[in-house]
């Protein structure tokens, strides 16, 4: 076995680590405290991604999870209010019921479609109004682009009939564009369009924008001033955050244009396992839009999700004799993760280049050969 | 038109009115302070629904809502917890959310089948453990029998299944019993059985049972020590409370025992109804099983509900000239409420009698015909 | 010792019972489905209280403590307040932490004076703003009468000038008038003219006026609708709430004429102490003023409080012997309550007669002189 | 007037901008995803804070009030508890009310001596237990070194003490040690020795460690297992965390064993303002323990905090003419801050030199001199 092995990492945007140019800009960050209002990173940062978004003001925020939660406090200021959210979305999903547990928010959620968007007109049967039995539905979120709905973009067009439904009820639409660079790259659109109907976005710089630390919420003038006093109830004041808003901001200058490769990449790795033609292992082209990819093992084979992530991350000395090592001869580990028995999620980010994407079909072809059903592996 | 109208009141049991009997009780209770522990006839009632119930104690609350509100408070007594209930339970549906808002536990949905029920695979999906991105699934209610399924008793062989779920899973089991002798009566069971896998069952004395205020928290001894503690700081600790417990006393005596006559006076309604063979007005029979019941308007027709409340509630020249009168020959007045669009909802309790029955059955004839579409309100 | 004793509770006022009028009123009650607005008992009530008061519009309600909780979640409506209370109020004493708990409110204490007030100048620089490091002070609560200040009424001229305060930094003033009616007797003043600097009032019909249930929240109809949306969700909305209405309609009528007769009883009885001329067991006098009266213990005496109230509750040979017995030769038995080791607390309320405090005094005059210090009680 | 001035900023040590060798740190930290516990680089200061304290383990979180926040729902896991904490702590005048806002926890407070502590006998009188009127008291916290008692130690012998009362009534302890090791450095004392009694440690890497953000909470395995929840849930994960974690791992190297240097100016500076013998503006010295220091202004006096935070922030020509400039003949600007009207705070940090302490003397000497009542600033 080789003494050292060759890791691509896919499991999940969020571990990409900051480019040399991203700590470069933190050694050399003007900061003071942000606290005080005094931290001039900070206030730029904030207020170039207001502008990208074509919104009043912006907020920086140690997490997604911490912007999300602010925007719900903020709209939701009153006792006996409801958040209708999808069932596949990351605040129903992973923020460990916040809005429910922090901010004393009812979380109601409409059945999440394969696109990531919902039923209009289901979510229309969902509004409730003053009727004291009931809490007042206040505001809708989207999520663009949808992790667990394999980085799905939503539609504009179906933005444009949300909105129209939303105004008809007074509803607050609030963006979760942890990726929304991702959907704008996409849907090569100004992110102002993609945002325009939505009173509320947050925006994540630690995810496949590569900066280590931090989101933003981006909003009305008045909608911001109240997330500040909702950011430092929570903790989540930080002091000279000049030096976590300067990679974030070259995040934005340097990753965001590249974000097209990593999709690109993607959707190259995509067709090469269709390529292979395994019985077992697909990949549903028409799904893939972004750098989220979802591969699935035949349901009517026994091969599970698991066994797939524990494969890929080992070397035996029977693929090393077939070669599948890297050009230095290393041996090549793939780290992907399993979504549920029969689904994998594949990631991709600034730091895997196209030689990782190469080394990746490698592993790949001889591993999803090897479990393939007809090999043995029915149940 | 009739000077004086006799009114048929099926819109809820909720509006029932104390019995003489009960009445009289209220007048004679032996009373004390509550809150100092000393108020014997609540007392009485607390020991009485808890044996009734085979369980350890019981606590009396002024609604069902704090009862449903505080057993959550104690099941879910740590932070970041999730309670799944029925998508078209109370808890969901009419308690503003309470859950979510004064306990701060997530309440996450499941699909109510017809029957009341949900589908066991799909909640054992839904259940989250510790990982820290997500809420802890502790606990899982079941409404019996469920009003907006229609009154449905939750079958038995179904909880049975449900308690071998929540046990490999360590949930804690709730029923919203707020007409739990509907079911008991139903099912011709006694309710030790039916509710022998619940922690605790929230049980109500001013619905179908026609006392004036109050419901009862039933668990175990430990349970119902802590709910104490949560009744006093929602302020639902009373003072010689035992003027209400007595008739609440007199309702499990009283009227548990006559209980079936209410669902055989429903059957007569609905048999009636479907008797007329209106092509716009039907009862699905199978689905009727207690005091409530769902009245179908033909998805082809025209008519509303709204409409049909309407006219149920106005006495017409025409009608009377027809006869539509009591035996004294006053107009009927027969109130019901409307569900959805399509759909009316008819309840009886202790305070209809045969009588009332045979008028409402007069009225709706008359109305029915009037109202049919094949008489021109096709849209 | 006798076979059987006579008993004469001073414990509470809360201890009240029922009248033969208010049992016959509950008997006779028109009622119907308040949450439906539908019960006319329950409105007349509201009214009642309202017009008494000088306010809109009223909500009758379980409890006292929900009577106070809901006015601090709909004064304090929006993330991030405060409300100033005395720290000897009931508010911060005895509805466990509710505000904080329940309405997410920061509770701050102002030291009580002896008569139930604050500093004002203490209280002005407690008011915080709009700064994000702290929570808005937003309310102001005044308990008058003041329980554990002994009974004391709340002087009209210092609610002037509080009222002055308040105007000056925008806060909503709430009084907790438990025993309101006591204070406007004790100062012979229009009910109107005590609480018309309040925006809100929480009136108690089970402590000093007898009625067995129910409090009333008291203030503007935007007030007190959106208090309706309140108490819906905390699980206090009752359905046929006529029956315990009607009595507290009563007490209104009969109770509040008669407070003066229990205030003249008190001051009786603790005249009859006094003049005793124990060393040991004195009140001050000039700190009673209506139904409540602290009972002080030398504090260089070794006697406690606990020994005293048990003391009072036994009945001996020797007392028996000595003709402490009432006029049928029944041994006396009187009970009150231990506030700290030094004080007691003794209560009169519309059961408590002439001859109750006669048997009270005998009692406490053989008692006195048992336990007193010279007697060998020092330490 | 200089066309430049020189800046001497005292006015808090969280201004305290990266070192150098932080920020080389920064741009060289090993990172990864620290929400997948894979970022080094926070393991390293996670354990390096937990062993200096004689802890099992720490977190990492973005701010102090965070680590507060986090502790005090963590250790109040439970509905209706109550926390004690000082009437100037910061928990209780900055935090927004955070632990009854987000955790529900009720804040009592009891007064803070001069030197950071409280009365233990009034503590003792204000512990609760189970009684269902109330909030259990469960856990008292400690500010130390103090910032509003001008950056008092609290003495050990005092903490012991604490201990005592603490355990007698299983309370939990909490140290808000923002400033703790400015306490150690004081006291001489191992920093284990300081916390021994503590459950819980909030320590803050940006005040006067100089860190640009973050603080850790420092406690047992179990206690850290649960915090990192309630991080979650608040929004407090980071991802690539390591970045900010590296420089409070130099802050603990190298600015820790410098602490005595700012404490020592700062001495160097208070002794110089008394020897300037003003009738006017004074320094306690036996008040004078760390890096915080609390500058008098004779109470009779006319002049404000204000007016002298302003004049020291002007530069006048008379004070270039006479001299009050830099050796490069800059003028020369301090920054201070007002903590009431007749109090000043003074703040050192590694950024203050020698030399600005001698430029804040000069420019102190001249204010102070031109502000004196005696020249006709009497009111």
């Amino acid at each position: 076995m080789a003494a050292k092995s060759y890791i691509v990492d896919l499991r999940s945007d969020t571990l990409s680590r900051p480019t040399n140019s991203m700590r470069e800009s933190m050694s050399r960050a003007v900061v003071g405290d942000d606290v005080y209002g005094e931290d001039p990173t900070v206030s730029t940062l904030e207020k170039k991604i207001a502008i990208m978004l074509g919104k009043q003001a912006a907020l920086f925020v140690p997490s997604g999870t911490m912007a999300n939660l602010i925007s719900i406090m903020v709209h939701c200021n009153k006792r006996g209010t409801e958040v209708l959210v999808g069932d596949k979305s990351h605040i129903f999903k992973y923020e460990q019921g916040g809005a429910s547990q922090i901010a004393g928010v009812m979380v109601t959620t409409l059945k999440n479609e394969t696109d990531g968007t919902f039923n209009l007109e289901d979510m229309e049967r969902h509004v409730r109004g003053e009727d004291i039995h009931e809490p007042k539905t206040t505001m809708v979120v989207v999520e663009n682009t949808h992790n667990m709905c394999g980085g799905k973009v939503i539609p504009m067009d179906w933005i444009e009939k949300l909105a129209t439904v939303a105004k008809k009820h007074s509803l607050i639409l609030h963006m979760d564009g942890a990726r929304l660079f991702n959907a704008t790259q996409y849907l090569n659109e100004d992110p102002v369009n993609v945002v325009k109907h939505f009173d509320s976005i947050s925006v994540c710089f630690s995810k496949s924008l590569g900066a280590p630390v931090g989101s933003a919420i981006v909003g009305s003038f008045s909608f911001i001033r109240q997330a500040r006093r909702m950011r430092k109830v929570l903790g989540g004041g930080m002091r000279q955050a000049g030096v976590i808003a300067a990679p974030a901001i070259i995040a934005l200058d340097e990753i965001v244009p590249a974000l097209i490769g990593d999709h690109r990449r993607l959707r190259f790795l995509a067709e090469a396992i269709n390529a292979m033609r395994s019985p077992t292992f697909t990949v549903d082209l028409k799904n893939l839009q972004t750098n989220i990819l979802m591969l699935d093992i035949d349901q009517k084979c026994s091969v599970v999700s698991k066994a797939v992530v524990e494969r890929l991350q080992t070397v035996t000395q029977g693929e090393l004799d077939k070669g599948v090592v890297t050009q230095d001869g290393e041996g090549i580990i793939v780290k992907i993760i399993a979504r549920d028995d029969k689904t994998l999620r594949v990631t991709t980010y600034y730091e895997i280049s196209d030689i990782d994407i190469n080394y990746t079909i490698k592993k790949m072809e001889f591993v999803f050969k090897e479990m393939e059903c007809s090999k043995g592996f029915f149940g």
